[in-house]
């Protein structure tokens, strides 16, 4: 089992990362001081892996409340049900949730737990790669509203997480991809050797060889648990994890959650930044071209879908939560290997970028 | 003007207090560090006091949004309203809210602030003098759900709270009352030479004497903000600034909300943890009937309303945050002027407390 510290203090937590490792109950059972457990799952992860899940708590109170899976359903609405099934229970302010599941279920039970209460313990299981190497690491909890993703949520750091590389067998290749995004994106924004690794590993990672996924998920967690101990509430350096990801929301917002997977949008939305950085004069071709081909080779699209045009980009982009005052504010790639947050980005080569991808 | 802080470290934030001092822009002013403000009050502060407040903001993209009054409005649903109206006007995590109203639309404004984009800053102009003693000051913020209040929440502090006695002027009698009881509250649980002075001055408080007002507002937050920086987030004495609120929580759900003021309800919760804290052998009859008379003088509600039984209060009761793995915890007294959390309440005693008062 690999093993890693999120750095913050009073709210420090581990990582623990290795196959089979939900089996050994004792993992778990050392984080959950309360005799009240709710767990949060949806309709797909519930059938694989609840019934495990559960006896692991012997002797405890233990419920459930099972979701329907997709990004359509990380609502407040959602949210209001794990409000009303820990209140049908008259859990109280000691009462621990656990995430089980992928992206969706860890930051919409991160919140619930953010806000029952006004807080209570949480443990993060992520059963995706995205949720593995990103959404259940850094205590960033949220639902979306219907004019932009995330737009309700709070900091709220899990008591850890568990990330079970065998939930990865049962995941399917489009998620799987999905969650290469992000490993790809921690590789662009910090970590050059990373990136080289993944461009001689990708066919290792496509076939789930555990050797290697393990070792890009840790890589990929030790990357962000860096980033989060150095900026816990995002007044810096913590938004490069944004890499992509304002493109990348407005593709999901425009085509309506659920039609896209946020790594999918996320890949598009790296190659759109990676050009854009290439008219900043920063990137060369070659670079540009290198990204989006490790990103090809993990099987993951990288044009935006053809009904997105420029102005409906531009419009989605202007709600996200990255814009100061009006102006639009990107991650962009100094290099590969280092990220950049520059003060206010000319619209006239951003209309470029998103006019080239139009065309695409 | 008088002034005091909230210390909390990185999170202090000053207290204002004084007749007009809404109308001198400059305090709230530089407390605005954005261009975009959102007002939340209600239908009935509106009114009074919005075409005073936005001309003091002159300069910025200042919107408002208006509720209707009522505790039965402090819901997730009107949360959703403010995220709406935030959104509609592509408000951005620099986006400043500003609560004017009572302990309503600060709760509810403080916890739409708190999620809004996971948290910007807020700005407390309570206009009550419940709010202007208790609700506005230490960050709870919190939206009631069906099976409990403040069951929705989060430790959010603001930037700055501007208590103008001004606003005061047209408060009702009843909510003038309401407010006194968590006046009276702090002389009970840390501040017994307050509590002397609030029997002599009882008559001069409810008569609006400025001098006498300003002073007991002042006295009030003073006690709260010590209470609050030394436990912020309520793991220890914080909890007995609930003195009276279990018993009282259970009154307003019982009665479903909007039919008993807040203020009112405490009262009658104090005046039953006076009786209990009698039965466990530390208040005197003479203690509770001195505690009773002070309440009464203050034109408030002393026993609970006939259709509550001891049953009633008992499952309404069971619910509520304070209760530690189902024991039921309350805030007692010691004596006047000294609270107590003990461990664990004898439901004997607590059941003889309810049946004396659903006999009044």
């Amino acid at each position: 089992m690999r093993n890693l510290t999120v750095s913050l203090g009073e709210r420090s937590y581990p990582i623990h990362i290795g196959p089979g490792i939900l089996n050994r109950g004792s993992t778990l059972l050392s984080h959950i001081d309360s005799n009240q457990v709710m767990v949060v799952t949806n309709d797909k992860v519930a059938p694989l892996y609840l019934d495990k899940l559960t006896p692991l708590l012997e002797g405890k109170l233990v419920d459930s409340l099972i979701l329907p899976d997709g990004e359509q359903h990380k609502t407040m609405e959602s949210a209001m049900l794990v409000f009303d099934a820990l209140l049908a229970r008259k859990f109280n302010r000691n009462a621990h949730l656990i995430a089980l599941g992928g992206g969706v279920i860890g930051d919409l039970t991160g919140f619930a737990a953010a806000c029952y209460q006004r807080g209570v313990p949480f443990v993060q299981i992520p059963t995706t790669l995205l949720a593995q190497v990103d959404s259940s690491v850094g205590g960033k909890t949220a639902v979306n509203h219907p004019r932009g993703k995330n737009m309700i949520g709070a900091f709220h750091q899990p008591k850890c997480v568990i990330a079970d590389l065998s939930t990865l067998d049962t995941l399917d290749d489009r998620e799987l991809s999905a969650g290469l995004a992000e490993v790809v994106k921690y590789g662009l924004i910090r970590d050059e050797s990373f990136f080289l690794w993944l461009e001689e590993h990708m066919e290792a990672l496509l076939r789930r060889d555990p050797e290697a996924l393990g070792y890009a998920i840790e890589r990929s967690c030790v990357n962000k648990a860096e980033v989060v101990a150095a900026d816990e509430r995002e007044s810096g350096e913590r938004a490069t994890l944004n890499l992509g990801h304002t493109f990348g929301h407005a593709i999901e917002t425009g085509l309506g959650y659920g039609e896209i997977l946020h790594g999918e949008a996320v890949a598009i939305g790296i190659c759109q930044a990676a050009d854009l950085s290439r008219r900043q004069g920063w990137l060369g071709n070659e670079d540009v071209e290198r990204i989006a081909s490790l990103l090809r080779r993990a099987r993951l699209p990288t044009v935006p879908p053809a009904k997105l045009g420029t102005e409906d980009f531009l419009r989605h982009m202007a709600v996200d939560k990255k814009n100061l005052e009006g102006r639009i504010r990107l991650i962009l790639l100094e290099r590969i290997g280092k990220a950049c947050l520059p003060m206010g980005v000319d619209v006239g080569l951003l209309r470029a970028t998103l006019d080239e991808y139009g065309r695409a």
